[in-house]
């Protein structure tokens, strides 16, 4: 078995070292090729056979090995991210964040909703799809951000920490349609309990960055970190593992996603930036295993299971809503950042990603959303997972111009 | 499942650290914390329950992924391992890695065979315990080398090149203890062939580094990685991760370790190594990675299914005589570097592996060896794991200081 996965991860390197050198060709961000490159492996099929049967990779042992490789690559992912994001930088955008990612929640929920009843659909089937669409994914908005160079920017912060409010907004509704595919009864108590656990492990590990941080100007403090590499007893990146790994797993186990707590543990360590430059630790780590993250997302998806018929009907009605609800929600949200900068944030919290497959999945199995439908939620995650990342470096590309220009002007 | 395997992550890499800081204040090689360590999670139960019990990982799906990582940590040891040889430097080994692989083989098969004999066993018994006795495996070694820094000394390279020999005897070994096992008759065309593949892998392997080690100082290619970062198409860490890969699966393909693959592609990076300080890169992967798969050597002893009674008089005498085979063998290929170099390459090749266990297993499950000798060299290959790090490094030492002492007599 060991020696199968050998092989199949020369091909799956391989095939993202080529969708990176295509991209980078055409000036597109890499996770676009990624995706693009997993969804041939799984769907295009030369004589019969695609690359993803030639390679076993639907193999249950293949699948799980691949799907943590992806995991480890995303978590890694946002650790990094949360590196470069001090607490009191994330402070300043808390309000911010809060507001867009309650208002992209409410607004999609609410348009897709609306719009969809005014279509014919059961208010059940209206609510399903409205719910589905409403939480954000932020890994692909993340890596694109990264890739661009921009993650220390406000818009950035803003969209990672909306991210993180979402996360905790999209655990509730989850726990909400649960209870209505259990049979309509929700159980408030259930809910609320899991809700309070996820906002009290986002609180305290934002309280503990925040001890961190003052215990960092201690002298005991200055001192540890002062001694030379030889003499300390903890080797930084083990350490930096573990906390990553510790809080990812807390997080998931209080359903929230693991990136959450990676991101937070991240941000643990941004205080040691200056004695610890540690990105450049974890960039080969990430260069290893994020493309696997986005070469699964596009393996994942089975194009002849969207159904055609009425999913080609659905599906484009779908994507312009839940691109509108996210843009205009978050947007609204934003605003105090300036229109562009609202319209970027908007941007950057449309991709969609697991929440929107649970609750597709559920809605499925209990009847109330038919094939059509589903397949519809499929394609838009899909669809806007290639399209988010184009979208937010024209966003900045076109606030960046007007910046130079407003600075031409000043001068 | 994605959620059990970061806590598992979360509490193994935890254990790795704490192994290594107990390992770095008493001076002792890490590798031998961390299969202790593993040793300890799957065999220490604590009302009842062991670490291994508590963590599910013997579940089918955990054990994959745990095996996959342990293996990717060690093909990136042998990788940078293979980074820091230039094929040049190699050459001048070579004749007395031959011998050393050899003499190591030949002189393990024949004590162990004619002292088993005098101790009253079956001539096909002691024939099997000889056999699986024969072949080295690399990866404990070279891991305690790599922490003393020292894997650029003759006696490593040496080393390293004597293993990949071996290697290819003991590929040559197992095919014909696999012929004994179907009842005696051995395919001599088909050993052959495996046996020219393998051999054949390993020239064209060193014969490409020949020419790229030629290529490297043409004018083309002195333009090409002069190139500024941003210019080149190719990033170096997925080109190196392509290439350390595809020589892996083919190596396994070709019924030889990974490992070997993996050397064989650093190696071919080694002359790149002053434009491209590659062995940072891979750094990181080392450190996260390469801790698996000492633990899971640990993990995988079941020392209950040591046996009791018979194999404790066995096993004794099985690991004097392994650890014999191989010093005098070995030691007597490598006599040309002089007593104390020869014993450490001795030293160096007297860790047992996946080989042993095979032929052990095959041993056991055609019944020539009792459960009792199945067991002895199970404890074999875990007391020399253990040993061979300590011994290692006490042979450097010695030899450093009678360095240190010649050459204060110079002065």
């Amino acid at each position: 078995m060991v020696d199968l996965i050998l092989l199949q991860i020369f091909i799956l390197v391989s095939l993202a070292m080529i969708a990176a050198i295509i991209c980078n060709l055409v000036k597109v961000p890499s996770v676009v090729g990624e995706i693009l490159i997993g969804i041939a492996i799984s769907n295009v099929a030369i004589g019969g056979v695609t690359i993803y049967s030639t390679l076993q990779l639907g193999d249950a042992n293949s699948a799980e090995v691949l799907s943590v490789l992806s995991e480890l690559g995303i978590i890694f992912l946002l650790f990094t991210a949360g590196l470069i994001t001090p607490f009191h930088e994330l402070k300043k955008v808390g309000v911010t964040a809060f507001l867009a990612a309650c208002g992209g929640v409410l607004a999609t929920v609410l348009i897709v909703y609306f719009v969809m009843l005014g279509f014919g659909f059961t208010s059940m089937q209206s609510l399903f799809l409205g719910i589905a669409l409403g939480s954000t994914s932020v890994g692909i908005s993340a890596r694109a951000m990264e890739q661009l160079n921009i993650l220390t920017t406000t818009e950035a912060r803003v969209i990672i920490s909306a991210a993180i409010i979402d996360d905790v907004i999209g655990l509730i509704l989850l726990a909400i349609i649960s209870g209505v595919a259990r049979g309509g009864e929700i159980n408030i108590v259930d809910t609320a309990v899991v809700a309070a656990l996820a906002v009290a492990f986002v609180l305290v590990s934002m309280f503990i960055c925040t001890l961190i941080a003052k215990f960092r100007h201690t002298d005991i403090c200055k001192n540890a970190v002062a001694k030379p590499r030889e003499q300390r007893l903890l080797s930084p990146l083990p350490f930096a593992l573990i906390i990553c790994f510790g809080l990812s797993a807390l997080a998931t186990s209080l359903q929230l996603a693991g990136i959450i707590g990676a991101f937070l543990a991240g941000m643990m360590f941004a205080e040691f930036r200056d004695v610890w430059p540690s990105e450049e630790k974890f960039n080969s780590l990430k260069e290893f295993l994020v493309p696997f993250f986005f070469l699964f997302i596009g393996i994942n998806v089975n194009l002849s299971a969207l159904g055609l018929g009425d999913a080609w009907m659905i599906a484009p009605i779908l994507i312009v809503l839940a691109f509108a609800g996210k843009i205009i929600g978050c947007g609204a949200g934003a605003l105090r950042l300036g229109k562009k900068s609202a319209g970027i944030v908007g941007i950057g919290m449309t991709p969609r990603g697991e929440v929107t497959m649970i609750i597709a999945a559920i809605g499925l199995s209990i009847g109330v959303l038919t094939d059509a439908q589903y397949g519809s939620l499929v394609a838009v995650v899909i669809v806007i997972a290639i399209l988010a990342p184009f979208l937010i470096s024209l966003g900045f590309r076109r606030k960046d111009k007007f910046v130079t220009k407003s600075m031409k002007f000043k001068e």
